[in-house]
């Protein structure tokens, strides 16, 4: 089901996440899998990774997120970019957007709500901290689980500009730092 | 002392961070400015625009945001690369990082912590919620004044993937969306 995809060591999580993408969140609620574009996120611990994030109280997902505390996060290359924005600007109230923008869901191991089959990297999630939910919506995830497609090499990430506007990667710069 | 900078509406500011780029952050304490490098920031709410940040209290500047509650971030572009890598990886409690590192330090009109002059964007903020500082190191900051300098013209931000390998924008995709 998971044919593929290869786990990556949870030590390696930051650097998929510190640069800044755009990340899709998935969430799994009354037999219902959802999924919304998020940009809001930010790397708080290395080992076991944590991940803080927001997710508004305006969207579905806040409800399922809250209630069942699980969630995946899964990591899209540029090829995607059209359904990003059309899974932002939709709402799963409505619709399956799985169905609707054809995504593939595929069972994760440690969580309810599903990997997405056509993204790069999927963290499997489960929510460690509630303090700021009420003050700001911002929930601090554990990831728990992390995989990897290496069918798709150096992927290139998108970041949100606002309004439909994303910068893609370009050039990498190396220069020696002893900092993870 | 700030010229050719010019203000910012706050409610653009979600647009520089959202993208997840790697930001300074300066700070000032008993007379003496320092400067960090940081990757784990994120936004939380656009208007007022509220940012959270995780500050490790192994850095210098941990003990002077606590204590002062204020701070500076300023972008850089990619040509100030070099420089990020330098002040990441050494520490204010030797040394005057803006003299060795030559940077410009320029007064702020909101906060004690200093403008940097080289970076394309400078943003001044008040720390308004600790709550999460002794769990994880995580401040809530408010941006309260925003400059951006506009001789700098369409700025290629860096964006860290650990141990100074650093991916620089690329092109742009322009989708409809009715997102901010």
């Amino acid at each position: 089901m998971r044919e593929g995809l290869q786990p990556l060591p949870l030590s390696k999580v930051y650097q998929l996440i510190e640069p800044g993408p755009v990340v899709l969140m998935t969430t799994a609620h009354k037999g219902r899998a959802n999924v919304m574009t998020m940009s809001w996120h930010m790397m708080v611990e290395f080992t076991p990774p944590l991940i803080a994030c927001v997710v508004s109280n305006a969207n579905h997902s806040f409800a399922a997120l809250r209630a069942t505390r699980e969630c995946v996060i899964a990591i899209p290359a540029r090829n995607l970019t059209a359904k990003v924005v059309k899974i932002g600007n939709s709402s799963g109230r409505g619709i399956d957007k799985f169905a609707a923008f054809g995504l593939t869901a595929l069972p994760a191991v440690s969580v309810a709500p599903p990997l997405i089959a056509e993204c790069f990297a999927n963290l499997e999630c489960k929510v460690s901290d509630t303090r700021l939910v009420n003050a700001y919506c911002l929930f601090i995830l554990e990831a728990v689980k992390a995989w990897i497609d290496p069918k798709q090499r150096n992927p290139k990430t998108i970041h949100h500009r606002g309004y439909g506007a994303f910068v893609v990667d370009g050039p990498t710069i190396r220069l020696k730092s002893s900092k993870p």
